[in-house]
């Protein structure tokens, strides 16, 4: 496998920072292969890719090279990813199984690069046939409505596993500040309404009260807030005079499935930028 | 200009509507061109056009006709339009022209079907240039904080031209809820955002601040509740990286004439019904 | 299993089709449920359904009631389906699975109503396992240049499993007319392209050389001419600048396996109707 | 007004070009604003965006200055814009005004930065109106089958006002290759169709019969085959069952606008760069 990494860089927009990052670069014979910038209002975002050897055997190593780079610049922050270093996956689900199923059928066509799904927690047994197909470890949990009850189970499959990504394929269930915290990397969640309309349970019944016309769904960094984190994905679809609550559900599904697996993609694939409880997307 | 009509009707879903209205028809020698019909949970909802010479010289005199069917379903109700009746829509605007540009130029284009546009009401005096521009009355009056300044005299100029429809290309302003019982006819809204995501008066603001990845716009017939009315059509447009709010309000602008125009269109061709706060929108 | 019943009906278009079909279900004490009708030039089209008990107890026996009614219409057609009816899909496959398993969770799902897939052909080992995952009978058949060498075997299949609707799930190879005819049923293909563009072997890359701004797919029915048949359901999605063609294949193949799967449901819901090497494909 | 400028560079790809440009525009002491770049194949396409003062005073000095850097790369071409250079927009119709009047009124909306339309030639009387709700010099030109009996008086028009863009808001008439070449700038079309599907005279009729769902606009720059010229942007819009080809035509409308009207602003805003037929637009 030849070497290639990426760069994700954050600061105050300020004169020289392109030159900055690209003369590093140079410095140390790296030829950029993919520039990426975007500015919002006074913060800057950049994202690079390199294709071929460099001068860093690890991450760390790169990280205390660049450190001074980076400290040239006002709020800085900066994150390195080498492409050769596995990464892992967890998944959470309810019983609605279809944005799984979306994620493992991407996970095999080869869609996550570099990327083994670790383990599938699920509170629904009828979600363990799934894992089978795909040969997945499998953890049924059962849920409670005091999150106490359960969440302790689940960090312990978390630590066993150490996934560097968790996705909630549909997993509907409240997690504490405490999980958030403890499980200790970025959780993507797939909400079935366009954000911030229809928070919480029952977004379809909402969407058929409101009479939209058009239902979304909205892929986003999960925090202690409920589906106030960081989004990172929407779509929507049109609904059709007379669609019930259940046929808004069924067509849903497919806005929900598409917009969690491209959220998951872009945050393997290390483009996505988190600032001011948003994110930066990049191509 | 040959006859032509259409019939909007409404009542509890039970067994024998279709053939009831459909009967009721050819009964009268009334052949029909366009059927269409949508179920929501207990309510049918229809609209039936026809077209060719028809027994009935009135509106009124179909309702009379039409008055003993209507009686035999629960919750009934029905409109009937001949599209010979010219009709008028009257338009109120502010500074920002793009949706009131979009709807004359779609008048004069013929999208909308034997309509005139009576009158143009702003409180910006570089609107008039586009009621010259089309030859429609124009009515420049001054807004202010307090409506009960200002709305008496649009008031003044909705029953000297006595339109069918008014659409707030717009406008900006709140209508008071005697206002609105006052202007007696449907008033048509464009707002602009995908509601019921950032109602009120700076929603581009707070999609920006939200990080949505797609911006909307939503045209809903005006209840006194602010954004609160039934929507009529909705759109929306992806966001990119770094798009700040300038932008959003610019590529913005596209979707908001689009929806509002379609949304004229339905009402003026009366494709649409009112129920529970929501609209049937037929094709 | 509650009885429910579509009719598909089709002739030129005349005054007094409704009031006839409407009557004729009335007469027989059934009452509609669902009524969608349009007009395409002198042509009429209409879909009815209706649930609860009626009189017939086979499709046979309703047309033998119905003949008389569409003998009363000029190129009259039409085709009934009572939904009690276990309906058998088989499905073709090449060793691009994307197609195959949004079908295969869709007919899992219950999207697919009251139908069994029957069979998977495929002339691709690696396709075996995705029968496994949802127990159905698999049939390698290994493909030739000539499909005279291949469409013996795969014929037999089909005679031997009798499908009411077979999928071409990118199957990609050329069917002879006689094995159109001998197939002897609707057979939906999906094409990687936006026809009538890019018809052929190599759409993606065609597309490519084009500069198109927009790719996309089309489902259509099996004529014997390539890429010729009826097009059942379309879907684009946007290429950004500097996509390569394999990056072109990968974004492509969530439209193929949407509107493939979208197709299937339509046309296993007794939802199209095809004419002048068209159709109409009801809501 | 601040001066600010873009540069549109390609060249081989090869190792080291963005380390190239931004050295040599840091050697300037001029800090970049926008940075963007793609890759296709063998190819490198960059554009680079700048504000504030820089040392060249004119166009011609930057190329000087710039050539050595691109002399240092194979097939290299570049282009440079000085935002504070106003620029003219010349325009071609005929009877079909909606293309025209989406462009007319994002001028007067200030979408097309620092651009003036120096005319407007129509081949139809009816157009006049347009030009002078705008302000802006019309030229009747009667076209004929032949285009050697007005292109000479086209081209007189062209020569007095020296557009550095022409648009073609569906004037529907082949241009020569000499027409072309003596026009001597970009020209910009919209054909009414999703190209390369339906070239030539009659795109929605070809759509209607082949019973394509999705009908299509598409913004090209004109070269002397017809429809084949590299496309700048796309759209469709989804067909309904029964739309007549009078109907695909009135909802295309639309879509042509929408399309021409983005393409131009690409154009006008130096967001192009054409290549083997094709372009790379930026964002």
């Amino acid at each position: 496998m030849e070497r290639s990494a990426c760069l994700l860089f954050q600061c105050s927009d300020q004169i020289g920072i392109i030159a900055e990052l690209v003369g590093f670069l140079k410095d140390h014979q790296v030829s950029i292969s993919r520039f990426e910038e975007y500015t919002d209002r006074d913060f800057f975002f950049a994202r690079l890719e390199w294709r071929g050897d460099h001068p860093w055997k690890t991450e760390e190593e790169f990280d205390r090279a660049f450190q001074p780079v980076a400290d040239k610049f006002k709020r800085s922050g900066h994150r390195v990813h080498f492409f050769e270093k596995p990464q892992r996956l967890g998944l959470f689900s309810s019983k609605e199984p279809h944005a799984l199923i979306e994620a493992l059928n991407k996970a095999e066509a080869g869609d996550y690069p570099n990327t083994e799904i670790c383990f599938l927690v699920a509170n629904s047994r009828s979600i363990e046939k799934y894992a089978a197909r795909h040969s997945i470890p499998f953890h049924f949990i059962k849920t409670y409505k005091d999150p106490a009850k359960h969440e302790g189970a689940q960090l312990e499959v978390i630590h066993r596993y150490c996934p560097d990504v968790i996705g909630l394929a549909r997993y509907m269930k409240i997690l504490t500040a405490d999980f958030i915290a403890e499980a200790d990397c970025p959780i993507v969640n797939i909400h079935h309404s366009f954000l911030p309309s229809f928070i919480g349970a029952k977004p379809y019944e909402l969407a058929y009260q409101r009479g939209v016309k058009l239902i979304g769904a909205t892929s986003h960094y999960v925090i202690p807030a409920l589906d106030q984190g960081p989004i990172i994905e929407q779509g929507v679809i049109r609904v059709q005079p007379g669609d019930s609550v259940e046929h808004m559900k069924k067509i849903g599904r497919d806005v929900e499935k598409q917009v969690f697996a491209k959220a998951l993609e872009k945050v393997l694939q290390h483009k996505t930028i988190t600032y001011e409880n948003k994110t930066i997307v990049f191509n």
